[in-house]
């Protein structure tokens, strides 16, 4: 059977459905952006993320230095996305032949910068020859108070839903990237440099996206716990699908509300984009995505750059988004395919 | 620089050497078979591997059932040499187009059979396309009482240097299948089929191999707790000096001591190589190589397959082996060559 008729969700379910943890240390297994354990006084989450050269990221326009950042970053985002504070890091490399000591040390400066950003000490990894190209696989490790780990299972009808920055922007980045990276080859003039004056925050939030460290930290001290959390790396749509799915219960958003940063919308509008379709699909942004109780609204308020996007229903309700002129739709997962 | 120049270990030294770990739950970091964290009662260790299509496993004669099994034990072994016991498991794999998801299957019915094994839970993973080939990449974690875990550094001059099991099958295995590989593809008979009749030891250490944890278990039932300890990975010779290193100490290990299988032996024979860089190079033997205070020798002389192959000296006498003929020679760290 081919990968893509089940896709990698249905990969995954198929491959572990019948593999039931033994572990009494062993809270929760695959299914959510960490796995969550119990060693002691505090529960410990672990994610790993495995990125390819060619598939995730491309050396043309990607600097080795920003990829070490973003490397560390979407795991520390996995780790966030537990409520949990990020704290040790395993690194893999595979590495082929055209990759010297200096690259190496490259990667590492964006990887250790990120890791100090997030206080993550890197523990340990493992580094190997490749064959082709640059292979990075990331452990990261988080520690969070027993009881307060979100995992994507507690969303209750009526919750607030609410997201952090804007979305959209690191996919705008991508196709700015991917469409200098075909001006670029094109051309005859080799001194030719793309042009990216007023667009460096989409191509920044591409090469360069932040973890909400921060969003953690204020829940902490607001002292709000969320029903359930994760981080949109998929796509905000594929993101509701999860909560709604794991949390047996529908949602009801509205376009209107899904913040959006001007640069995407003008890129979007450039690239004859659909932005909703930008915002609910584009993936990689990286901010979280999380569901409280209405009555925990003043408290979340507060925290800069929240939005509350819509709320919690009743799963028959189902997964819709309410556009500007008030028709509903259902939303799909388009996602991010990895197959 | 080229990364041949200063070679894995040197690598790794450099692009960790000046990131200090900043977390009080970090009790070890970088350099050694795991990492070691402390978030309560007990102690967590974790290690990671990285195992690429064409640079460590070759689909021709590696059954994707015994892929698996490997890629999950070589891991365990890691969190054995902690003497710890292993407790979670994080998979991920990068998949090219020619596998299909019977495939995929293959591998984790192997990789399920040693974590059942070992009772190891897989509690999550990534799961993504690659371009060229599979990908690989396994984070083993593992707990262990506070105090017992063991690193490379506590070797004591005096201490008696231990080995499980035997050593060189794994690597004599590896030699015969690539001889009868270049065999197969040079055979005009599409039926052609090797003839492994009374070396299946040595195919079987080299495509299934075990970790110790029967040894973690027997060590705890006696209650001893090896001063240094680690598994024979890259090979005796490489392993030794790790501790030496580590330990700040010199060994003696004696050439009639180390323990070898007759199959071993006759095929070292067969393919006019010298028995003793076998053993004390080969590598992937993932037996468990440990030291202990000479007082502690009636505790392990109990265990199944144990061999006291040397003992610990001052770091001035140097890392030696005695020969048959009484002459000493220089270990040298041969291993195995990531690069």
């Amino acid at each position: 059977m081919n990968i893509e008729e089940i896709g990698e969700f249905g990969l995954i379910e198929r491959l572990t459905k019948d593999f039931a943890p033994q572990n009494k240390t062993t809270i929760k297994g695959v299914g959510d952006d960490c796995a969550v354990m119990d060693f002691g006084e505090k529960q410990v989450v672990a994610t790993t993320d495995m990125l390819l050269e060619g598939v995730h990221f491309d050396l043309t326009y990607v600097p080795l230095k920003h990829l070490g950042y973003k490397s560390a970053m979407v795991n520390i985002s996995d780790v966030c996305a537990m409520n949990a504070k990020p704290t040790q890091m395993l690194v893999s490399l595979g590495v082929s032949s055209r990759f010297g000591v200096e690259q190496l040390e490259e990667f590492y400066a964006g990887l250790y910068l990120a890791c100090e950003k997030a206080g993550v000490d890197v523990v340990g990894g493992d580094t190997c020859a490749s064959l082709n190209g640059l292979s990075i696989s990331i452990t990261c490790m988080g520690e969070v108070e027993k009881g307060k780990a979100v995992l994507r299972n507690g969303a209750k009808p009526n919750d607030l839903i609410c997201v952090t920055g804007d979305l959209g922007a690191a996919y705008m980045g991508l196709q700015l990237l991917e469409r200098e990276k075909k001006v670029f080859e094109s051309q005859k003039d080799p001194d030719f440099q793309p042009d990216f004056a007023g667009k460096e925050y989409i191509i920044e939030r591409q090469l360069k996206p932040e973890a909400c460290i921060d969003t953690v930290k204020f829940l902490k001290e607001k002292n709000v716990v969320p029903t359930a959390m994760m981080d949109v790396s998929d796509g905000l749509s594929s993101e509701l699908m999860h909560i709604c799915k794991e949390s047996g219960v529908g949602c009801r958003v509205y376009e209107n509300k899904i913040p959006i940063d001007y640069v995407t919308a003008s890129m979007a509008e450039e690239f004859n984009m659909n932005l909703t379709t930008v915002a609910l699909n584009g993936g990689e942004d990286y901010e979280l995505l999380f569901t409280v109780p209405l009555s925990e609204y003043d408290k979340v308020k507060g925290l800069e750059g929240i939005h509350v996007i819509g709320h919690v229903t009743d799963a028959s309700e189902g997964a819709r988004l309410v556009t500007r002129d008030g028709a509903e739709i259902e939303l799909k997962a388009q996602g991010w395919k990895a197959f």
